[in-house]
C-alpha cells in the first residue's frame, strides 16, 4: 500500500490550551511519527475544581510509541510544552527546541528528575533536524515569547509548514522580526508548501496586528505622569514587554524590582541564553521597600488574577515587605483571558479600595497581542501559497472561521479537532480516521482521567453537598437500628428548624427496624434504599438531594 | 438631638447585584425608613458553588423593622426585586412600583403563597406616596425593561434623587423618552436637590449612551441577509429589543416564535399592563417546525450561556422539537456579563460544530447597553445640580472614579459601600456608622448566610475532594480495630498504583489498634488522630490532602 502523510492533532484544536500535534509518513498504520508542542491548559472551578493542571491524554501516541521520532518544541509557553515533564516517561523519545525554549524545557525535566539533556537545541534554520523520514527546521516567528518558530517539515510527500504561535512584528523589541523575504522564500524552495497549519487565535480580529514597539511612547508616558509608587502586571514570559516596561521605568528616573518566581526565572533564563542583552539592573523588595516611592517600578506576575501570583497578594495586602498606598497606580500591560474577568475584577477593586489607582490595556494602549489577526493570517496565506490550508490553536469557531478564508480563496482546508486523522498526501485534506483522545488532569501529584469520575463527583458535592450514613450490621447479621449521619457542605437546619442530620437518622432507624434480613445482608441493596431515604427527606426539608455516600460496616467475629 | 437623614446601602454598593438601599429621617436611632428595591445576585462555581440566588443580609433593618415604612421598587429586573418575595416576609410593609414592575412583584410574590395585594401600583409623578416623613414620587428613566423609575424622595432635609439604572434614551422604542426639560424641572422645584444617588454601572465608559432605536436598521438589515432559520437571544425583559428583533423579523416575512418560560412571561405581563401594544403575532414551537426554516425566527431566552435556557438546549441539539441545521443563522443580541465568557463560548462553540453561523453584538451593532455612560451621569449632574453625590450601582472601582468625577466638579460625594451608614443633613455627607451586612444564600428552599460555612465545605470537597472515615466503639468502650473508609473525589489508585482507601485503612488499624483508653473515650480526640493520619496518608500517597469527615459510632447496650 502506498505510504502517506497523516495530521492527527491530540490537543489545541478546538481549543485554546494544551497544544500536541502530531505528524505521520509511511505505510498506513505503520507511519514513523512526531510530536509538535506538548502543552498545557489550566483547570478551572467550573469544569475541573483542585485541579491545576490539564494535558492531552496521549493513549494513542503511547500505544504505537515504537513509532515516535522526537518530539519538537515551538516555543517556551506552557500551553506548547507545559506537559512535557509530565508525559515525556510514556514517551522517552529525544526533544528539539531552541535554545530559549530548549532550556525552560531542561528546567521543567530537573525538576522532576528526569534527564535534562534528552532537550537537544536547535539552531534556526537552515539547521536541519532529521526525524525518520522528517526534515525539520525551525523558522524564527515573533510572539509574546522569544525565540518562538514555525516549523517546516519536510517530508517525502511534500512541505509543510506548522507555525505554532505567531504574528507578523518588524518590530518586536526583543527576538525576530517579521520579514516577508524570508517567508516567501520557503515557498519558492522545491515543491512549495504543500499544508500550512497555522495559528487561528486572532482570526475574528479583522485589523492588522500591532507591533511590540508601540507600547513603548505610551508606557514611558504612563510611567512619567504617575507621582508615587507604580506597579506593572504582564506575563513573565513577554520578556520585550518586561524590557518596554522596565526602560520607562529607567527614563521617569526609577529603579526595577521584579516579582514573582517565574518573572525573575524569564529573566534569569533570558541573560543565560543571550536573548536579552540589555535589561536594566534590578533591585530586590527589601532595597525597594526603602527607596523613596516615586523611585520604584514594581513589574510583578499574575497578570491574570492568579490567587497566589504577587499581584494577587499586594491586592490583598503585603508582599515581600512591600505594600501598596493611596495614590500609588497598578498597570495591567495585559489581556484578561476569556474566564479570568472576575479575579482580574477581584483586584482591580481591592486596589480600589485601598485608593490605588489601576490601569487596564486601554483598548491596546498599553499591550498588543501576540497572535496574527485576519489579515495577517491571509498574507501568511499570500506568501507560503500553501495547497492545503488546516487551521488549528483555536476553539471550534476559530478554526471554523479560519476554513472559510481558506476555502474563500480557493485553498483546500478543513476543520480537524483533536482526534480526527487527516490524510494529506492527495491534493485535499481527507478525514481517515477518529482517535479516541482525552483530558488528564494533574491532581495533587497523580495523573487521572477527565472522564474516571473523580471530578464529577467533587462537581456534585459542590452543587449539592455530601451527606455520611454510617450503619452497622453485626455478627449475626443483624443491622443495628442506630444510623449515624454527617452532613458536610449542606444546611444544618431545615426551613422549620429541625436538626436535619438527626432527622435523617430517625427516618433511617425506622427503615432500619423494618429492614427484611434479605435486604440486610445484601450491601447493594441496603446502600441504594439508605441512599433513597437520605435524599427523599432532604428533598422534603431542604429542597435539595445531597450525594449520599453509605457505610455499612460488618462485625466479624474474631 | 436634632433630626436627621441617614442613607444605608445594604446590597449594590460595593457589587452590582442584589441592590437595596435605605433611606432614613428622624432623631438618630429612631429614623423613619424606607428601602428601595431588593434584589438578587446570582452564584456561581466559584465562590458560590450549588447556590441559585444571593440575596442581602436584611439583618440590621429586620432588627429596625417597627420603623420601616415601605418598599420602593424602581424597575423588574431580577438585581432589583428578585429577593421580594425571600424576604418581604421578615418585613411585611407595603410595596410600591409602576404597573408593569408591580405585576411582576405580584407574580413573584403569589408563587411563593404571598398577599399579591401587597404590592400597590403607582402611576409615575406627579402622583405621591407619602411614607412617613418621605413623599416619593416615581420619575420616568429608560433603561433596558419598561416603565423604569427614578425615585424623587422628598425630606425636611431636601430632595433625594435616586437613579435607580437609567440610560438618556430620546427614541427608546417602548417607554418613556428622555426629556432634559423634566429634569430640569425636578431641580427647579423648591429648594432643588440635595441628593443624588446615582447608577455608576457604564462609568468607565467615555463615549455618550446610545439609543435603543438605533438597532433597528442593523438587526434588520442583519435578518433580511440570513438564508435559513434565525435565532436571536437577548434578556427577555428587554421588551424593547424583543420588539425590535420581532419587527425585524416581520419585514423580512419571517414569523415570530418565543421560546423560554421568561420570555413568554414577559411579553404576556406587557401586554397586560399595556406597555406592549404593537408586537407582531408569534407563533408556537409545533407551527414553527412545521414552517419553511427560512420563515422562521426563534427569539429565545439564554443569551448569558445558561446552562438551561432555551439558548443552551437549542446547542446541544432539539428544544420543543426545533433543532438548528447547518445554515442557519443565531445572534446574541446581547452583552456578554463578565463571568459568564466560558458558557456563552460553549454555546458559540456548539453553533459552530453544528455549522450554524454564530454573531454576537459586534461591538454595538446589535445591542445597546442600559446604562448612562459617563458623559451621560455627567449631564444628569450638571441637570439635577445636586448639593451631594453619592455613587451607587457598581463595584468599588466604579464607585470611586463616579466620586472622583463629581469631585472635580466641585460637588460634594463620597464613596458608600454596602453598610456605610451616610448622614446627609449637612453640606456634606458624613460617615456615621458601619452596620454588619452580608450575603444570604437561597440553597435549595432554605436561605443560609454566605459565612455559615456550609458553602466553605463545598468549595473544599470540590478543590480537595472527601475522605469518610467509619469507627465503631463498642459498649465497653473498645475501639474495633476496623476502620472503613471511603472516597469521594479522591482517585482510588495511588502512583504506585496501590488502593488508597485500603491503604488509608491499614494506616488506621495499626493506629486504632494502640490507641489507649482516654483517647478512646473521647470523641474530639479520636477524631483529629484519625483525620490527621488519613491527611497525612493523602499526602503522602497522591500529593493532596482530602477533607475528612469521621464517623465514630459508639454501641450502647440496649
Amino acid at each position: 500500500m502506498a505510504e502517506r502523510l497523516i495530521y492527527l492533532p491530540l490537543g489545541g484544536a478546538g481549543e485554546i490550551g494544551m497544544n500536541a500535534y502530531v505528524y505521520g509518513y509511511g505505510a498506513p498504520g505503520k507511519e514513523r511519527l512526531i510530536l509538535v508542542d506538548l502543552g498545557v491548559t489550566f483547570g478551572d472551578m467550573d469544569s475541573s475544581p483542585g485541579i491545576d493542571l490539564i494535558m492531552p491524554d496521549l493513549t494513542w501516541l503511547e500505544e504505537n510509541r515504537d513509532r515516535l521520532e522526537a518530539i519538537f518544541i515551538t516555543h517556551g509557553h506552557e500551553d506548547h510544552l507545559g506537559a512535557l515533564a509530565h508525559l515525556w516517561p510514556r514517551l522517552e523519545v529525544p526533544v528539539y527546541a531552541r535554545k530559549f525554549t530548549g532550556t525552560l524545557c531542561r528546567l521543567k525535566l530537573e525538576e522532576m528528575g528526569l534527564p535534562a539533556e534528552t532537550v537537544k537545541f536547535v539552531d534556526p534554520r537552515p539547521q536541519v533536524i532529521e526525524a525518520g523520514p522528517f526534515s525539520v527546521q525551525f523558522m524564527p516567528v515573533s510572539h509574546s515569547i522569544p525565540e518562538s518558530a514555525a516549523l517546516i517539515i519536510d517530508t517525502p510527500a511534500g512541505r509543510i509548514v506548522h507555525t505554532g504561535d505567531f504574528k507578523l512584528d518588524e518590530t518586536p523589541v526583543v527576538g525576530d522580526p517579521f520579514e516577508p523575504a524570508k517567508w516567501s522564500e520557503i515557498a519558492s524552495e522545491g515543491q512549495g508548501v504543500k499544508v500550512l497549519t497555522c495559528d487561528s487565535t486572532n482570526v475574528f480580529s479583522s485589523h492588522p496586528g500591532r507591533s511590540e514597539s508601540l507600547l513603548a511612547d505610551p508606557i514611558r508616558e504612563w510611567v512619567m505622569a504617575q507621582k508615587n509608587m507604580v506597579v506593572a502586571t504582564t506575563f513573565a514570559s513577554n520578556i520585550a514587554r518586561l524590557k518596554t516596561l522596565a526602560d520607562a521605568a529607567i527614563a521617569s528616573g526609577r529603579k526595577v524590582c521584579l516579582l514573582g518566581r517565574a518573572m525573575r526565572r524569564m529573566v534569569s533564563v533570558g541573560f543565560e541564553t543571550g536573548v536579552l542583552r540589555d535589561f536594566p539592573e534590578t533591585i530586590g523588595p527589601d532595597e525597594a521597600s526603602d527607596m523613596p516611592r516615586d523611585k520604584v517600578m514594581l513589574i510583578v506576575t499574575g497578570s491574570q488574577g492568579e490567587r497566589r501570583a504577587a499581584s494577587a497578594q499586594l491586592s490583598r495586602g503585603r508582599y515581600l515587605g512591600l505594600s501598596l498606598k493611596e495614590g500609588d497606580s497598578f498597570l495591567f500591560s495585559s489581556k484578561t483571558i476569556p474566564g479570568n474577568e472576575r479575579s482580574v475584577g477581584r483586584i482591580m477593586n481591592a486596589l480600589s479600595e485601598m485608593g490605588v489607582d489601576a490601569f487596564d490595556d486601554q483598548d491596546g494602549l498599553y499591550h498588543v497581542s501576540g497572535h496574527a489577526n485576519r489579515p495577517d493570517i491571509e498574507k501568511i496565506h499570500e506568501l507560503l501559497k500553501p495547497q492545503i490550508v488546516i487551521p488549528m490553536h483555536g476553539e471550534h469557531l476559530h478554526l471554523r472561521e479560519h476554513v472559510q478564508i481558506a476555502r474563500g480563496k480557493g485553498l483546500k482546508a478543513e476543520i480537524a479537532t483533536n482526534g480526527t486523522m487527516l490524510e494529506l498526501t492527495g491534493d485535499a485534506p481527507r478525514v481517515i480516521d477518529q482517535v479516541e483522545t482525552g483530558r488528564l488532569y494533574l491532581d495533587g501529584n497523580t495523573l487521572i482521567g477527565a472522564m474516571d469520575g473523580i471530578v464529577r463527583d467533587r462537581i456534585r458535592m459542590a452543587l449539592n453537598g455530601h451527606a455520611l450514613v454510617s450503619v452497622i450490621v453485626d455478627e449475626d447479621d443483624n443491622v443495628l437500628p442506630d444510623a449515624w449521619v454527617e452532613l458536610m457542605g449542606l444546611p444544618e437546619r431545615t426551613r422549620g428548624g429541625d436538626d436535619l442530620a438527626r432527622h435523617i437518622e430517625a427516618e433511617l432507624a425506622e427503615f432500619l427496624e423494618g429492614a427484611d434480613d434479605k435486604l440486610v445482608r445484601d450491601d447493594k441493596k441496603m446502600d441504594d434504599a439508605i441512599r433513597k431515604i437520605t435524599r427523599q427527606v432532604s428533598m422534603e426539608e431542604i429542597g435539595k438531594k445531597p450525594e449520599v455516600t453509605v457505610i455499612v460496616s460488618r462485625l466479624t467475629a474474631d
